[in-house]
């Protein structure tokens, strides 16, 4: 997952920093590396590294990165490809007409064959990065195309996966998404500044207004003569984004496609209410995914809604950290239970999903230490089935804990009294009333790209043949 | 403020870690600095530094500073003292009857006075901090007193203000409360090992059960004897616990003197929802400290609550940090408004107190540009009306904005439609059914003991001797 | 300038250590950044960065790096391309063949035109380092012949300029020198492990024996088959090793092409004394490259040798450093006079060359101060006049010196009572007796090979293009 | 072994970076750690820290120390205590007259029972650095004298030992050398600046000219009121200088004593060559220390000197790091030598000292691959018997080679032809002509001061007390 943002500025002024709030209230998506790049005049100077953005950044880093036209920020996590400075984004690189930079959200399927075709043209990849990948395929296309948007659209028709780009050229602020919108990707302005986004919650850290989502396919050009759009890959009817945004990843102060994030979990907490009716004394939400759909439960079933569990601010999100050593070590410090809300009572505890089954076994059990009288774990997604091709990182199938154990089995396994999964029919309650299609592959093992058969094999000859400790060192 | 964390193991273990734990879960007390000292055997090794727990200390660093039977910890904020890694606790000093570490939490108000005395018998302090002048007056008690417990009793007759301690000596850990008992401190067990917190949360951290409250005045004493209490300076009867403990430094799955911290917020909000009555659609509360009193007031009002905001879980609590420029660059990025809440609605807004005003009022704002129709601003703190000379770090008198204005003054300053404060004689509505005294000078004006006529000037002056860029340096 | 060093090994064993004592050996030739990567069973590993090899390295980083066959390393210098991370070398990259690692010492002639080239096949650069040009034209040539020697060699028909390269694929360590011999290279050999390196010195720190110089245009490819030599670019009769190498670069304890780096300076000196002789008391050299040659003037002379100066060993050597103010600060602590040996007497001091003049006249100041009646300055490298385009960083034209003044308006300018210079026709002095071809442009103005008439105006025009401040950016 | 230096200036200015070319002239004295201290006003600042002058200090840490009146800086090395951020001087302390800080070359002989003396009175000790005991004993005694100046002749009553120290009070800048002048120090003067030094190279170094020697016992002040001499403690007739000063750690540009440094170190070469004659082809002298005595050998033999060595100029002096481990990986990459000047001849190798006989063991070894044909080993100093108590950190009485071993047993085990040491009654030569007495306790085991017989089970018995592992924290 990554977080992508860009700026175009009419006038030069400091937009290193305008990026660096960008990215920070971006940083849900993805806190492992980050950067920044800023045009300046077609120069672009750039800085990324490994870490959160506040430990990336300082003021000094970013005076030295200074004022400029355009300039795009990134944040990121990946638990295939181990965080490195070379993987880190925005990509830059030089070419025959200049320089570009590029960051992305998403993640081809065809990666592997088309880095191949290009490597029998004489190409060099310095990562398996598919950032590089995009990148050096545009390049090639503008050797032949007239203009930096021509060379993306071309590109265009040799990528297949999910990817919403920001990229910029010289003098021009490209932002792209692909044709099925796999990931968000909105458009903002503020007094004449456009500013692209993976979410609204990032126009809002800098002041700007909300214009409208990128349309899938769509190709946005922000450049002197303003924000023109290209919509030869715009198919129109068909749409396929991801359901773990609204579900996990996106914040819920965040508009994603017409639907503010909060009402959407809200309203699968109240699918689970109608669905899963529990007589109980409490609702707990599990901070921080959690809470929203513990209220839509709460205020559709009438059981109140109370503050279960305090969560130790100074510590990561445990999805998002990909060391799991790590996270076992933490877990014990990062969530506490308030005690006086729980003893002696009938808990419903509503978590966004249920993966591996470990921490929600962890949780339950300091629900008991607690003095739960009965513990009822409702999940606000379905059951996490299939792996996903797409920018998402789940767990092999084989750690998936209901693709071996059916609900009432996982709530014996884990302690509780009951277990609940949303339903599959409940999954557009997220989105009723906006016609929008979604992405459900890891629910459904039905994918709206058909993945090439061999796609791992491909990608684990890719890693062994890039070196296995390439990534580690510098 | 700061928390403090001691364990003493009756067979040598891995200390460094557990420590690492509990003061991992105080951090909101103080995250400015931090440190660990580990007693092999009566040799002390300790690791301490500006910064927060997961950058000051790292697996080498914990292995480093190994096993042993008694360890503390501790974590520190102070806007007066420059953070530096001199300052930094636990304070370990070498005497002529070995090591002694030390970490506290809470103020002196009779330091100069103490100091000066100490440096007429040729005393040197390196720093300005009540710690290192607590255990200097420790290390000459000892001098006439057969023991580190009768040399604590003793210098205790010589220590006025708040002070919740961990020390340990060669062989013992100790544990000592004021005889106001201003500060907390708790005692927990697990499988014969000992433990000291200031807080009960530090206590779930590492897996131990809440034994008890130590005493106002209280000393105790672990060592391979066991436990045992000195109770010479226990007066029995008074107490004065500070306000602010319950309304904002305490985290609210701590129990503190038989309290939970999250039950007092909340009849706090309900005291409100008595006293300040409104008409409004929703129930919002400022995260983290204002979201239990909302709740509170939802609930005896009737009036919904909602979940209004989304705080950026990367950046600390504004009051806790002690730049000024910082705050105000960050406050853009901190705290985003969910539009759908809002728009439209008549909105109540709960904090947990207001002390410059300046954030309410940026929070205000927010409100309004996402469509708030009414916003009412509601305290569960009474204005904050004079300076706290026992560890809270307050504004001074000027920059309190109830120094200044009433209530309705302000609600036009921040641009609300109503604001209100928690009536003083609701405040101990937080400890409903409890006969416990609290200090509430900061509001009242009327302090548990005299403050010295002189103590700011003495202080300044000291401060001045001391040199003004002495903390910066090393 | 730049040293290289590689080495192959039969056996898997821990090569980062023995590059790392290679590179440590070949400091002087470049102290700005350096490099190692280790080939272990076709994965290549690597660690660079700007700084010091002992800054760079730790026992930790070393051991990640760990056991392999085959290793490379490389430190440099440069004055044009400001050191960062990413213009470290060696350069590793992915290629459909596998990896590849490069390190190179040197300068092309060629590299606008040879990157437009390339760039018109959609090639991307991420500096506008030369080892990333060759190492892109080998992965071209690559494409199209049957062994990564093949492409090596095909590659040398479109490089010109002075190179000494060491590379690794996957199975071989591969030596080359390019056809005129520019710069040093040698191979040695320990117990069946073969080891190249920029100069013989760096044998001895891994205690491996000389074997042989690499000749020009020479490639030698040592994999499981041993060691073989590809001569397809050697011409034989041709030679053209930089003077400078001799006068400056190398280490005294080095051999180069069969001569003692010592003696050929030492001879320098003593030709000195027959061209210029004084009548003095006492002859000093300037440490450390003024020594050798003072050494050989007082030992044709019959004037005693004196140690004139001591120098403070922790700075590092100030034609190496590329930061103008640095330079003026460390001057005055950097070198001191021993007055026993000065005051009161004619004094001749020898230095390798005089560049500027600025730090000749500062030595001089020193002497006077001391109180040395007379100074005779005497450079063993005749006057520069000219630029060099093979790799060594000369100061532009209007600030060389002897550019503009003749010896006796130096000496004034100075502050000696005379100066003078080694003749040209002495300069092969320095090989005397070794048949070999010396490259003297940046004294003749008359280069081995002809300099492109735009080449700077092309240099400059890329430089723009790729960014003037993407080298400061990561 | 240590380097102290201290300025005054009549007028505020630029002391910072004063003291940090001071430091940096000094530094062949400590490499360890080094501070600063500026006193601007009374305000004392200061920075230290472990690591080289130029890893410590850069542009900013010098700025922000700032301007001042009076500063003083320190450079050490110790074998006994290990170098850590809170070890390092310059120490400054807060005491009732204000602040103060004070560095210090040498060692106490008394300093166990001083600290328990000081301890019973209360004192708290945060190391067992002498600096730290100098300055208590000084803050105590200020506590009964008049001034501080009155103070340091008081506190020097109870200090026994080697100790040169410069120290500084909110006014005045003080220098102090022990009643037997133990270790050097200096005096210098520039435009009214005084300035006091261990080495008058410092003083070069800033442009001071040198003033001279300050005496034994005596202390000299300079305030406002210009420079005066307190001279209670000079005894006028009596001298104990340490004569390995001029052996081994001084460096040959300074003056101590009347006596420039190398000359001192010539003539003991010429001593060796008339006591110790050989019929030899070359003298070679081993970098740094030995080149001195090699070059006296030469004059003095009629046997030509050669260059034999090249020290790479990257790493730091073997006797003065104290990890064994360093010591022996470095020692291949330090010392190469120059076959030309060895091969087939008979060799001399002058040395500054033996110790263990391990390095020269390597070096021997290093002449006989380069083709020696007799190698004889001089030592410029007699064996070492017997400990230091007064700062030289010498390896314990069984590591001393000479203690076991006679000389020509000695060249058998390091296979040398011969071997040969500085015979007692030529130590004086090497101030010849000058009336000074100096301490030979290393060579002779007779000591100027009466060392207290229990004085090693005093030191060991208060590092248990201190923490074995106490020095290693922060």
């Amino acid at each position: 997952m990554s977080g992508v943002f860009g700026v175009y500025s009419p006038t030069r002024s400091n937009l290193a920093s305008e990026v660096y709030y960008g990215i920070y209230a971006l940083q849900h998506r993805g806190q492992e590396s980050c950067g920044i790049a800023v045009n300046d005049g077609g120069v672009i100077s750039s800085h990324k590294d490994v870490g959160l953005v506040d430990a990336v950044f300082d003021r000094e880093v970013l005076a030295r990165l200074g004022d400029g036209e355009i300039a795009i920020g990134h944040c990121h996590y990946s638990k295939r490809v181990t965080a490195t400075r070379a993987n880190a984004q925005p990509m830059t690189v030089n070419h025959i007409k200049g320089q570009m930079a590029l960051a992305m959200n998403g993640a081809l399927i065809n990666a592997p064959r088309l880095r191949h075709e290009l490597e029998l043209l004489g190409s060099i990849f310095h990562s398996l990065s598919d950032s590089e990948l995009i990148a050096t395929t545009i390049v090639h296309e503008r050797l032949r195309n007239p203009s930096i948007e021509a060379a993306v659209s071309a590109a265009m028709y040799r990528l297949e996966g999910a990817y919403s780009l920001v990229l910029m050229s010289p003098r021009k602020l490209i932002g792209v998404r692909d044709p099925l919108g796999f990931r968000p990707l909105v458009l903002g302005e503020r007094d004449g500044v456009h500013v692209l986004a993976s979410e609204s919650c990032a126009l809002d850290a800098v002041g700007a207004a909300f214009v409208r989502d990128i349309e899938p396919g769509e190709i946005v050009v922000i450049d002197p003569g303003g924000l023109r759009s290209l919509r030869e890959h715009v198919t129109g009817g068909r749409h396929a984004l991801c359901a773990f945004e609204y579900i996990y990843f996106a914040r819920p102060d965040s508009v994603v496609e017409g639907t503010q994030v909060h009402e959407a979990r809200k309203r699968l907490g109240a699918a689970l209410a109608r669905s899963h009716p529990v007589d109980a004394d409490v609702v707990l939400g599990v901070p921080d995914s959690g809470i929203d759909a513990a209220l839509g439960y709460a205020e559709t079933s009438g059981i109140p809604y109370g503050l279960g569990f305090i969560k130790n601010k100074y510590i990561g999100r445990t999805f998002i950290r990909n060391d799991q050593r790590e996270r076992e070590d933490r877990v014990r410090i990062k969530l506490n239970v308030i005690e006086s809300q729980v003893r002696g009572r009938r808990v419903i505890m509503v978590d966004d999903s249920i993966v591996r089954g470990t921490t929600v076994a962890r949780i339950v059990r300091l629900l008991r230490l607690a003095g739960a009288r009965e513990i009822h774990v409702l999940s606000s997604a379905p059951p996490f089935l299939n792996p996903c091709y797409f920018g998402t990182d789940i767990d092999s199938r084989e750690d998936l804990i209901s693709v071996r154990l059916e609900p009432d089995e996982i709530a014996r396994r884990i302690g509780a009294d009951s277990v609940g999964f949303l339903r599959h029919e409940d999954v557009n309650e997220m989105v009723a009333g906006c016609p929008l299609d979604l992405c459900k592959g890891c629910f459904s093992g039905c994918y709206p790209l058909a993945i090439p058969p061999n796609l791992d094999a491909l990608r684990i000859r890719d890693e062994r043949r890039f070196g296995a400790r390439l990534s580690q060192a510098n």
